[in-house]
């Protein structure tokens, strides 16, 4: 069972017929909360996110509401200038964008997607209606063109009137698709190579600590880069466990939670050697590997033990751009991972993967490596074999390429955040005793905690997914 | 950085040069360990895995193992009848079965997957070998049918020789392919309907607590029927707590760890409340869904609250029976998840997924599936959404037919544990009040253990994966 908000999804027991003239929305209780205020009127400053121009040219800049400016005011100066033309037949609702751009929305689609607070939980952003009771020949009575959005009335008894806010329906658009959704793989990613040395990214504990404004920079920054610097961290593991749970829970792995261990060649384990590690991303092996990795090295009596930082966007761009069907050939062909070193634990994710993860709009979103933990290569089309592994050596060279690689040598007192799923580490040989603390941090937690902030501070609107 | 056994990938520092005339293999220090029992020595005799039956056909049955009986005599008995028949030329190394089929192998494969001890470490079953230092062209001198596998002799100066086992090398085939393979979604599933009331999967508090065996026991049957209780459990958190951990450690949420709530409807959450809950997988807005749910009602004043399970690995083969076009458009048209309701977090997963999921040879290996956490329908080509409603209308059908649910009355000392990723639950509608207590445990991690245990105790063999 589910321990949050759990809205019940059908009103009946043990084989209990449900009653034929039931509301198409279910009965609320236990909660009440008002409706946020409209999709359009918070997300139609997000130049960035705006996907058909509809709204007033004359729309102030994003930051003037991150300077405070008045929410009604900006609702005013917003105001499209001219309503989009609305049109329906007998299975769609036809949307005309004053950019030219048509949008269809078949009539069963809209009354699922129903905004209203009885349709989708104002607070939970839960569906109320039960969409099983939505006749599947379902009509409008009536469909008009509204400041407020698309307002459609329903033939049901009593008249049930749905208002789609234009700003959520121009992100809905399916049909033809919208060519930008925020939610995933959304970020502005910013790829760099070695001359990032020069000015890496970079907070301060302090200012980390004070307040969520310094966690959001500090996200911001791992969502640009890939990874961030946090300098003035005292160097005790206790300290840098709290750094850690400013942006979520700590995410437990068969290593444990938060890791505190040294370098004493006590335990038949290389992590506790001084030996090179190749630039890698870790727990390949898991079905979803650990989105962030945060590690601070307290104390070093030796020499060497530098740590390397590779952009594998970066390294994945430089492979498409020399070889493109080396760069296709490792988002195609799936392979797989395994740790089986412990007694105690044998790991196999879910399925095979590729090494580099395009999303569903053929954009790299994620890179998975670590040579030396590859399994069997046995999901693979023959023919394909020779070239995979000509791919795998080119991948290798962008990825070794010195032009890629960042050296640094960590300090006591400066933790790193390395995001996972697109930035590669490693280490030099050193020589003496070293001790490291650090943990993992699973990559849904930091991009909801990213989510909440940037709602928070910058007042960006996830409505358009619900 | 990773904290298990990391074995170094390239022995350089910063930009430092390598050898040119490196050894292939990688030097190992720190670890050292011995060679396991040949895979196929140990493999042989499980009959269930045999893809390639070039064995004796008067192999012991697996039992025999299980009961103790001496690995040497079983070498000795399974050794093949016959050699495969092995030949070789330029690019690759063919391998004829004695069932006629005939396997081929590149050159750069073979040497890219040598077992021995210094390409493939014997006890973290990593890559020692340096992929990256393989000449593509790489040929053999030798290549040869031996009692122990496939002997190939590499060009390489000092001279290299590799042996694959057959076993193993059957198992590894992807030219052909083989049918089988034991790692993903393998597990031998025991669909089941309502009639499963007769005589539903149980274990006892007892018997999990007293040793491993008791432990497998219980995960081979939330393995076989994606569920499981647990009786005689002492009716607190704490025993209970323990009890999840025999499987693993548990999976940390945003609900935090092992909870202990009270619907006293007090909180604005339906958990808290008394609301039927239609069946439904949880978390279905993770990138990784949780994997287990242990629940255990430790009191109840009052009536009602009726557990509802159903298979839905059962429906799904109900929706493809009977609308075949259904299932097919449920398992690959992509929809997203959100949980949004609480200030402090926003989950949306990493892309979108079906609600039924296909693994690579096409067959079903997840469901994840809650209607009232389904984000905007957008990823979906036009034509196909009034189908895509009719499959989702099928699929309620499939879901809340009488003849697919199981309802149990739960009472304190009875835990129960649900597969997220194939069973889903719900609740009746209850008066009065009643304590809950249970938690997680990731999909990743009691896979694990059942794999573990399965080579302790039933000696399985999963080398074939590394």
């Amino acid at each position: 069972m589910r321990i949050s908000a759990r809205l019940f999804a059908v009103q009946r027991h043990t084989r209990q017929v449900r009653p034929a003239m039931a509301p198409l929305h279910r009965q609320i209780s236990g909660t009440s909360g008002t409706l946020k205020p409209a999709a359009a009127a918070q997300s139609s400053v997000e130049q960035r996110f705006q996907p058909l121009p509809f709204f007033s040219r004359d729309a102030p800049p994003s930051s003037e509401l991150s300077r405070g400016s008045n929410v009604t005011a900006l609702l005013k100066r917003t105001r499209p200038l001219e309503l989009p033309h609305v049109a329906s037949n007998t299975r769609k609702v036809s949307v005309g964008w004053s950019n030219g751009v048509t949008s269809h929305f078949h009539h069963i689609w809209l009354r699922d997607h129903c905004r209203c607070a009885d349709c989708l939980h104002p607070v939970t952003k839960q569906r109320l209606v039960n969409t099983f009771e939505i006749p599947p020949d379902v009509q409008p009575v009536r469909a008009e063109s509204r400041p407020t959005g698309l307002e459609v009335t329903w033939s049901e008894s009593p008249r049930h009137t749905s208002t789609f806010p234009w700003e959520w329906l121009s992100r809905s658009s399916y049909d033809p698709p919208i060519k930008y959704s925020p939610t995933f793989n959304s970020s502005r990613k910013t790829l760099w190579d070695s001359s990032i040395q020069q000015s890496p990214p970079i907070v301060s504990y302090e200012e980390v600590m004070k307040n969520d404004t310094g966690v959001y920079k500090w996200l911001q920054k791992i969502d640009e880069f890939g990874f961030c610097f946090i300098s003035g961290v005292p160097p005790n593991p206790q300290d840098t466990e709290t750094l850690t749970r400013r942006i979520a829970f700590i995410r437990d792995t068969k290593y444990g939670g938060f890791w505190d261990f040294t370098s004493d060649l006590e335990h038949g384990d290389t992590a506790y050697t001084n030996l090179a590690l190749g630039a890698h991303t870790d727990t390949t092996y898991l079905s979803d590997p650990c989105g962030l990795q945060l590690f601070h090295l307290l104390s070093h009596e030796g020499t060497g033990g530098k740590t390397l930082l590779v952009d594998g966007f970066y390294a994945a761009a430089k492979l498409r751009e020399k070889y493109p069907s080396h760069y296709e050939l490792l988002t195609e062909v799936k392979i797989s991972a395994h740790a089986a070193g412990d007694a105690d634990s044998l790991y196999i994710p879910d399925e095979p993967f590729s090494i580099l993860r395009k999303d569903l709009k053929g954009e790299l979103m994620r890179v998975r490596y670590n040579n030396d933990d590859r399994s069997v290569l046995k999901f693979i089309d023959p023919v394909l074999v020779d070239d995979w592994y000509d791919a795998l050596r080119s991948w290798n060279q962008c990825l070794t390429s010195p032009d890629a690689e960042l050296w640094v040598q960590l300090t006591a007192g400066t933790a790193v955040v390395v995001d996972n799923h697109r930035v590669l580490h490693g280490r030099s040989a050193f020589t003496g005793k070293r001790r490291m603390c650090g943990a993992y941090v699973g990559a849904d937690e930091w991009k909801s905690r990213l989510r909440v902030l940037s709602q928070a501070i910058d007042r960006q609107a996830w409505n358009s997914e619900f």
